[in-house]
């Protein structure tokens, strides 16, 4: 590991300090010195010859936590009383609730909000389902779907420890989007049974966004659900993804003055992110594509490792007809997606593409880039990856929020291709022309500027391509 | 209909009103001769010779609407603009929200939030799968399952039309008990489906409380999810009213001097409500329960409209073995309760119950009781209906919220009688002594203290007879 300390490995010290000289710049050397990021140092409170104070302290990793504490617990007349750790610190209790849009204080606000007045607005739902998206949560709510079985690269951890970081999908949603999302972590893998599930409790809501759910069992999933319901179905893993993808290759293509279609790009990893951005590129164009998995580039006629998702994708991409490692694959080409895992890219292998000028690296896995960005930098024009430290960060922050804020706004029946071409358009034309740099090819994740671009223009497209519900008021 | 007006009937009439003396009085006349409520009369603008103003009236009901609009149009010198329905303003875009209980507005935020910092969270749940109580919002969130065939007496509407009862239901639940709980309305009616699909979703969530699934279908659901989850599934529909009437009886006990397990006691109605309430008082040691349904007194033996949880009941309750009708079965009896339809009980038959002055009528069924409250009041002592028009208003909203409070304090693996029994003699204890009356039984629904009282005893409860989880910190 060598990130740099992290709020997201932030602890706070009690410590109970002598009171006397030079104290102060010991605790602050020996953080230094065991690489820990000094934060805030406040004062609880002074008692008879010692002050009480918390320091705050970023962190690597959880290791580097202890080796902190370790360090600040041995310096001379230093106790420290408890150690308390941000990160879960922030989580506890959850750390989405429910809001009330209205008070319920009296009589009269009950005789409205439920009984009897509520008995109303049911049997006018009754009459016209579709005003469900008017006067039920439909119109602002969508389910976030989960089976635990592919987050954050952690494999399968089971429904109730995926919930933290559904819920925090959910405050994302919230705070970008203005989507009220809820997460529903399933207590089962099979398939069969999660689809049977999600159609029994999708009809109150106005989209799916499925989440972490590890391929192939993603493609089945979301396509029956498709079939199956009359409103958005989106694994954000894949869709968002591939709209990011390419976002930044459309705004890769402004600076280089290249055309899309003529570029030559290698994909590593046929998991959900890379089958759906192989196919957002196809469909914008770009017909020299290859894909590899762990097994090499993916080919028509490959036996080994294959299922039918990557059957499908070896008839649409590989026009060389490659059949080698990823490295033949990267030979000659001028962008390289990773969406697979630390270590798969080589420095010799990033040599073997186009010439510098016109090389361009998408190293997306994370929290640990295909190659160390320290290495991969003076060997492209452009590098992005997932990292906030770094410029370039690729992050669907910036396309699930507004694409289903603007299904939404669409009331729309399902999304599709032009739907997603909408989005990475917007989210590409918020970098200005006189912006558009080598490390400056996407928007801040923070630029509120997005989510509000994305979701005119998916509404638009939802629109244009009969997405939108329509119905008498 | 019989109601008087309610702000569940209550309209904004917007009127372009010609500027001269005495149109006031005649819109007021109009107004008060068509039975409306005159409720507010605001000003919105003044033009030439115009005054704008919105006129809100209550009515009894949307005929009574249609019948005032009718009534102040008529008014020479008067336009009416619009006409807004408060009721469904109030229900636009739905009634609840997601929250985000802490901001995510930078990137120290979201490291802490989401990624990186989340994942640490995560395997520390995936370690300790009883931690997600603590770091998800498992530990406050419960979810509302309806499959929306019994709601408010409407029938089997579907789940987009019973949502507004079920986001109503959720306010409800946060306002009084602090529980975020999430509705869930399902497309399906067949309750194989229904167990399974809530099998599903449950283990993120900290309770089930089900919701108007109509009988029997909802006896089964309730004991297969009982016996399937480790949360406490409650049917609130059967147990929430069994709870609040047996806290009304606890109190007429009081009142009365007289010994509950000595009570003769007469049930009109054997769905969910009537059926949970029986049993809950053969629980509290009473022994001469007559339940009556459509074919009239249920009794061993009887062959028409049975179903197994009649027969059961045949079993346990109807002592004297009465075959006739309800009002063979009211014959003696002390306490009525009614938990069936409108004219279920006439004059008559309240008549033949024991002499007046220990005679009790509790007619639930809503809006309109078994027989009209103006009818019952002179023939019993004490009276008690669902209505808040008139005193003694029996209703749920005393007891879901604080039960629900103090299972999800104890983080319950499940709910018991003894439970419930705790909830409902809080609810009674809350009337002191000197406060007990023929028109004051129970509480009031906006009484706070009723919740903490109930949530304190829930919890005791659920400790005292082994539900409560402890696990280390």
């Amino acid at each position: 590991m060598h990130h740099r300390p992290s709020p997201g490995y932030s602890i706070t010290i009690r410590c109970e300090i002598e009171n006397r000289v030079g104290m102060f710049a010991r605790i602050a050397a020996a953080i230094g010195k065991s690489g820990g990021d000094l934060g805030s140092i406040d004062i609880v409170r002074v008692e008879k010859g010692k002050i009480i104070r918390d320091i705050t302290v970023n962190a690597r990793d959880e290791e580097h936590e202890r080796q902190i504490v370790r360090a600040v617990k041995a310096i001379p007349g230093l106790k420290a009383l408890r150690v308390l750790d941000k990160t879960f610190f922030v989580h506890q209790g959850g750390k989405i609730e429910i809001h009330n849009r209205i008070p319920v204080r009296n009589r009269d606000d009950l005789s409205k909000v439920y009984t009897p007045g509520v008995a109303r607005v049911c049997l006018d739902i009754k009459e016209n389902r579709e005003h469900a998206w008017r006067y039920t949560i439909k119109g602002n709510t969508i389910l976030i779907i989960t089976d635990g079985t592919a987050v954050l690269g952690l494999g399968d951890i089971g429904p109730e420890a995926a919930m933290p970081v559904m819920e925090g999908k959910a405050m994302l949603f919230k705070e970008f989007g203005g989507v009220d999302a809820f997460p529903m972590a399933l207590g089962t893998t099979d398939p069969d049974a999660i689809v049977s599930a999600v159609e029994k409790i999708a009809p109150a809501f106005g989209g799916i966004n499925l989440e972490d759910i590890s391929a192939p069992r993603c493609f089945d999933i979301e396509s029956r659900l498709r079939r199956l319901l009359d409103i958005p179905v989106f694994h954000d893993d894949q869709h968002g993804t591939a709209v990011i993808i390419t976002a930044a290759l459309m705004n890769v293509s402004r600076l280089l003055k290249k055309d899309m279609k003529k570029m030559r790009v290698a994909v590593a990893g046929a998991g959900a992110a890379g089958m759906a951005t192989s196919k957002m590129l196809l469909s914008c164009g770009i017909r020299d594509i290859t894909v590899c998995d762990r097994a090499g580039a993916i080919y028509a006629g490959r036996r080994r490792n294959m299922n039918p998702y990557k059957k499908e994708l070896a008839r649409l991409t590989n026009p060389r007809n490659i059949k080698g490692s990823l490295a033949d694959a990267m030979r000659g080409a001028e962008i390289f997606i990773g969406l697979s895992g630390p270590g798969a890219v080589r420095a010799e292998d990033v040599k073997g593409m186009a010439p510098v000028e016109g090389r361009v690296l998408f190293t997306l896995a994370n929290p640990e880039p295909e190659i160390s960005p320290e290495e991969a930098l003076p060997l492209a024009r452009v590098l992005a990856t997932g990292r906030s430290d770094y410029p370039n960060q690729i992050n669907n922050m910036l396309s699930f929020p507004g694409i289903f804020r603007g299904l939404l706004d669409a009331r729309a029946t399902g999304v599709n291709e032009q739907v997603k071409f909408a989005a990475a358009k917007a989210i590409a034309g918020i970098v200005k022309d006189d912006e558009l740099h080598e490390d400056y090819i996407l928007p801040s994740i923070f630029d509120r500027k997005v989510t509000a671009a994305v979701a005119r223009a998916v509404t638009e497209a939802a629109r244009q391509t009969g997405l939108a519900r329509h119905f008498t008021h």
